[in-house]
């Protein structure tokens, strides 16, 4: 045994005891007489003391010669401490240290191991071993744990079967770009890594398991933005014998017992609007709803008038800012900017102040009268102090760049409080999206999903407007999952295929294996997938993905630490009937 | 809602009640006036009922239009049941079906979907959607699901945190061989998928996360064997500040619980035996203790006669087959002709019937008198009626034969009862084994296995009897766990890999940075993974991991399913900056 407590557990209920702990020196203080240390585990600091009048001489240098992040193991008795820390659980007490043994030596750390740390991102990705030891990382992969383990129990009390799907299957054209695993034993042949498991499960319906789920990694090969990785992991669900209805109940319990057993908070019932809805109201598929500042359109009390911008522009949409009337010309002219910006790509915005006294200061006083502005204040909600800010042009752009401004402006305003939470069901997704790219209709969910019964009429002649059984859970202005209902029989899903442009060859070679299947027994199934990083950081009251992954890799998909990807032996490619086909 | 009950839970209690069920159909039967269908779901099989007199024709016409497999949701009423089932939990009652709908036709299945199935293992595998249906493999997963939920939960509450490493990391020379990933992003250089998370789960215990584990899959492309697959599930654990004999508690700790939640089993200590003791008593590293057939070692007690191929041997070696002494002449012919097999490799057997008057009947007895065979019979714990079979040569291979005929007379004699458990510890496992091959040692366990502190000295002048801090879990024959204490400090990771043949560049290279790491403080730490596959297969009492797995591979590495591994694109090659080159 290395050690009879850890260094989070001694209290004023143990003094007397005598204990061994071991950890790392978190930091030490040298009174010459006296040296205080705190030892540092996983569990906490516990302060150590070294005394002249009740230590040797020989182990009082060699205190002295411990170093920042030195292991070490102690015996000693616990003492009441003189002056107490009651900022940590350990600090009524110390031990007053008999027996010293250094169990490693260290190097000085590359930056400091402090919850608030002088290492840049490069460093604390290069030393991520290092970085781990600090507090807000090491809290975030236990929460992470502590997030799993709670998924785990409420779906295995809900009779859901945890199953390990392949991570060697086949790679398919459609969706994003897969990683690929040539195959040794099959020269010229490739597995591919899952970009998530859907077919399986579907097939794990097709084989009556009825409830499934898995926590898996998945892989894209897609040019990383930030916060994206390369691999990544899904809460990956699917029921059978189910309505939508069914699968929104059990996912939103889940996420409610989420809220519940992390952060106490009681949400009864989630919101609910259509993707159509979310929109016209947030210009924005994923709203968040801990704020209002919702979108008033104003292309009917606005287009009456001699103001040209607006009269060609296919919308008018304005938010009310709340409490920012006061706004100066110069914090103003600075949104104006701010919208202009390329990532934004307004050419202009109105704004309209709605002043304490009643009455209204627009931009374009020049066109619009007071009963004008009034208008635009009620259709946008906005109150007297609230500032309007109107934008115009074509609908989906001028929908995305005001949904940009509110968010920018939420933020200034501290409206996006980490430990607030407001999840919402945005549903009825379209089915398709129009690709200019590639110039036809890509799934917009997946090429499984099942359209809306209602609007299979419309997919010969208004594809665009077919509406699927699909449904998003929002947390925070964030997808945190999406699903949907599936197709689950051969005709179904031969003409969704026929639709997004494949061939019968096509379809029948890439998910023939599906199409088969269904045609043994199918049941109805649908299901969902929680984008396990970007859920545990929100609930965690972070922004970014990267504390809460163990050894992330940098936007070049690389890990840096043990410095992969990297080059093969010629004898391993042979091996793999590869060679190497570099260009320029 | 599909269904109000599922088909597993109506019960004689439910007499009367109006219920909506939703399933498979298993089978029919049609007696004319009456149908009467099996309706399966995961949850069990429930009667329904179409009777003539209560039922209008339409609904008699479609449920005889129902064939096998088809997917069907009935509403109906729970009525008595006529002549009860009691082999099933439902089979007090059926229900009276008041409406019928088709959710999903369904052809033929290619074999019969119950529990002794008309399907060959390539059917099965290429249709494992339906295979799965069948309740010898939709148990198997459902036992896997409940085995890792015990693992989780014990696992979590002792502290430990579930931490997901990487799946795209670096490949090393060391070791099988790794499946490799080309980075689109990084041309000309590769990832390896994982063959176990080995050390990134020493640089969490760097990393001070204190313990560690993780059930995650690994993959080796190697050339299979009869159940062995390309990528395989580990229980991967981790802990620090521990010595071998913290890690050995806990695991056996773990093992007890599965084997009591489980099976209801109580086993209080694991019996231990060193490497040395397994191969000396066993002829094996991981023996099967269920049943006794311990070796008995006669060199002394039969090389002092003028047999020569006793005389000659490095090893004389038996084991005493009880009550086998009645064997006929043809019965032991037999099982010389079994050793003899290219197999096993003996070049002959020696017996000596152990009579049940007390006298003894070898095929030696040109050579060795009464007193003599009675010295083997005492030595190899023969008993009266028990037969005693000795093989002899070079001692390494002849233990290996013998253990090999141990195992297979134990078959024969059902000497392995699946719901039998018999787990062991085993030692002191060397640290470094020759391989002919290659004409250098390498390591048993893996490179970053400490090796004991008093046998270090030997490393340079004996290498091969270094014994290492590893330990294996046996249960009934099969590892089922491996571990050790790992080395913690640059300078004897250095000395190991020096050992192993890396030049100090190459060991630099490749594991440069774990043991950089271990010079920023490194503390004790060790660890222990169990092969899950295995595990679960050996606690469901079978003999093959296949059926616990949902979707294994074959020998060859295929997917018979889903047809993988496949060709891929030029431009899906191109984009990798790779081109073919198929020999042959």
């Amino acid at each position: 045994m290395y050690r009879s407590h850890n260094c989070g557990e001694l209290r004023a209920a143990d003094i007397n005891k005598e204990v061994t702990l071991a950890g790392w020196v978190q930091k030490s203080r040298d009174k010459g007489f006296m040296i205080w240390v705190d030892l540092r585990d996983r569990y906490g600091i516990t302060q150590l003391i070294f005394d002249e009048a009740r230590t040797d001489e020989n182990m009082m240098q060699r205190a002295r010669s411990l170093g920042r992040e030195y292991v070490v193991q102690i015996k000693g008795t616990v003492i009441e401490r003189e002056s107490k820390n009651l900022n940590i659980p350990t600090g009524e007490i110390e031990v007053l240290v008999n027996e010293l043994t250094i169990l490693n030596e260290a190097q000085l750390p590359p930056f400091t191991i402090e919850d608030e740390t002088d290492g840049g991102e490069d460093l604390r990705m290069k030393y991520r071993y290092l970085d781990i030891r600090r507090n807000p990382v090491k809290n975030s992969l236990l929460f992470r744990h502590k997030v799993t383990q709670e998924v785990r129990n409420y779906l295995s009390n809900l009779d859901f079967c945890e199953v390990e799907t392949p991570y060697l299957i086949k790679s398919t054209p459609e969706g994003a770009r897969d990683f690929v695993v040539p195959s040794r034993m099959n020269p010229g042949q490739f597995y591919a890594l899952p970009q998530s498991p859907q077919t399986f499960k579907q097939l794990l319906m097709v084989g009556g398991l009825d409830r499934y789920f898995q926590i898996v990694k998945c892989f894209r090969d897609e040019d990383l933005r930030a916060d994206r990785q390369p691999e990544f992991t899904q809460i990956d669900c699917e029921m059978s014998f189910i309505e939508q209805e069914d699968i929104l109940k059990v996912f939103e319990g889940l996420t409610r017992h989420l809220l519940k057993t992390i952060h106490n908070i009681d949400i009864t019932q989630f919101p609910r609007i259509t993707y159509d809805e979310a929109m016209a109201k947030y210009g924005n598929d994923k709203p968040d709803i801990r704020f209002g500042m919702e979108f008033g359109e104003l292309n009917a009390a606005a287009q009456h008038k001699d103001f040209s911008v607006f009269n060609h522009a296919e919308l008018v949409v304005g938010i009310a800012v709340p409490d920012a009337a006061s706004y100066t010309r110069k914090q103003i002219d600075a949104l104006i900017d701010w919208v202009k910006r390329p990532q934004v790509g307004a050419s202009g915005m109105v704004y309209c102040k709605c002043e304490l006294d009643g009455t209204f200061k627009s931009s374009v006083d020049k066109f619009y009268d007071q009963a004008d502005l009034a208008k635009w204040a009620e259709v946008t909600g906005a109150k007297a102090g609230d500032l309007i800010l109107i934008l115009s042009g074509p609908a989906n752009k001028t929908r995305a760049q005001l949904s940009a401004l509110r968010m920018e402006l939420a933020n200034r305003l501290g409206l996006r409080q980490p430990n607030e939470f407001a999840p919402l069901w945005v549903m009825d997704f379209p089915l398709l999206e129009w690709d200019d790219e590639t110039g036809r209709y890509h799934a917009m969910h997946h090429p499984f999903t099942s359209p809306k019964k209602e609007d299979i009429h419309l997919l010969d002649s208004e594809p665009g407007k077919v509406r699927a059984n699909a449904y998003d859970l929002v947390l925070n202005g964030n997808e945190i999952g999406g699903g949907s209902i599936r197709i689950h029989d051969k005709e179904t899903q031969a003409l969704m295929f026929k639709h997004l442009g494949f061939t019968t060859a096509e379809a029948q070679e890439q998910f023939g294996f599906l199409m088969n299947a269904f045609q043994y027994g199918a049941p109805p199934h649908g299901g969902l997938a929680f984008g396990l990083d970007r859920l545990v950081a929100i609930l965690g009251g972070q922004e970014t993905i990267r504390d809460f992954i163990a050894f992330p890799k940098n936007n070049a998909g690389r890990d840096v630490m043990i410095d992969a990807p990297a080059t093969i032996d010629n004898a391993q490619l042979d091996e793999l009937s590869l060679v190497l086909n570099i260009k320029g």
